[in-house]
């Protein structure tokens, strides 16, 4: 069996709701629409949380990789 | 179905009213003119905002990749 | 004998539970599923740590190599 | 008709006076003598501003690309 | 006589104990296993050390490389 | 006529006073020696200024390009 | 005359005593064992030294070049 690597662990991941979280400790909450070697990162129906509670709608956001911590399915 | 990468949803928002925020918490809006690999952007008839409010009137900026967490549509 | 790299120890590490810290200060602890040469890293079964205790849940997460400052075996 | 590049719009500026801010709060004015691909810039009559003041007259300054936030056009 | 490099210093390091201090001012010492050119690092018997005392033992550690200040024999 | 660039700049001021400030705020005088791409820089007599007034002398100094925000000549 | 780069003045230092400061404020003094293009830096000899005081000595130290600010002759 091959091992598998990061990037493919976020390609499984497309299309579901996953929660971001940036080095500035905002977190959004959106569907992964897509991603890049840099993890510059597109989340469809995006909020912004804040301990659970929801601050703000953005929709389609565009997420500069350098700026995320980490990536994890919401659900 | 091709996967779509994350410059082609800022692709899209060419000539849109975007958000801008950048890691000194700095949020412009304006209408996005250009981009390239490196998140460096460009907008039209920029405002800086804070919490809403319009803070000055930049015209045309350049905005260096590197500062920039998010970019996303204003309207 | 050969000299070992540092990428070789993490690929021992595959499979088992390890503790990754972050620049940061938080602590996840899970099963190592995958990393790259940039140190982006996948857990399985992660669990975000406080002084020993538990945080939160977070299943399988994908964490940007360049947050990481430490990576060694839980057991 | 072709889409632009940041870097066009920094070329479209030479010559102007242009308003550079850095991420250590600092603000300059001058004239867009040249830039390059990592946005290292040189300003002719440069000053130094601080809340719309002038604090100092630099005459040619060479200011590296990675402290700069953005650069707008003066008038 | 050529002139040495820095990494040829820390091939000589291989296999006896290290401090190694990180950005975060902490401080590690254990054997210096392996290294790669980006200063990537792994320490076997590893101790996490706070102000000379032993604060926990680490066994295998994998130290990212660009957390890592300096790097100098324990012994 | 051609556009100038920014190390172009750099190379007129060759064996000529600049001052140097750098990212943690300490500015430099000296006779600049050299540079390369990574605005590294050399200079000749360097003093470390505080406030206008003369902190020490360094003789010659060796600055890494990433810690320096400006170079202007010095008079 | 061709014109001197950097790295040339580092390496008319070598085996010569010399002061490195670093981005957290530490001085180390030693003697210029070796250093590379990223200006990882090798002393021998090598103390830390804190407002002219002798902090500890180190022995041969090898310090990372991106921590590093300036490098000049101890004497």
């Amino acid at each position: 069996m091959e091992n598998s690597r990061p990037l493919d662990t976020l390609n499984n991941a497309r299309n579901k709701r996953v929660i971001v979280e940036l080095k500035n400790q905002k977190q959004f909450v959106g569907k992964l629409k897509s991603f890049d070697i840099h993890i510059n990162t597109v989340l469809d129906d995006a909020r912004e949380m804040i301990d659970g509670a929801e601050k703000r709608q953005l929709g389609t956001v565009f997420l500069r990789g350098d700026t995320i911590i980490l990536i994890s399915l919401a659900d």
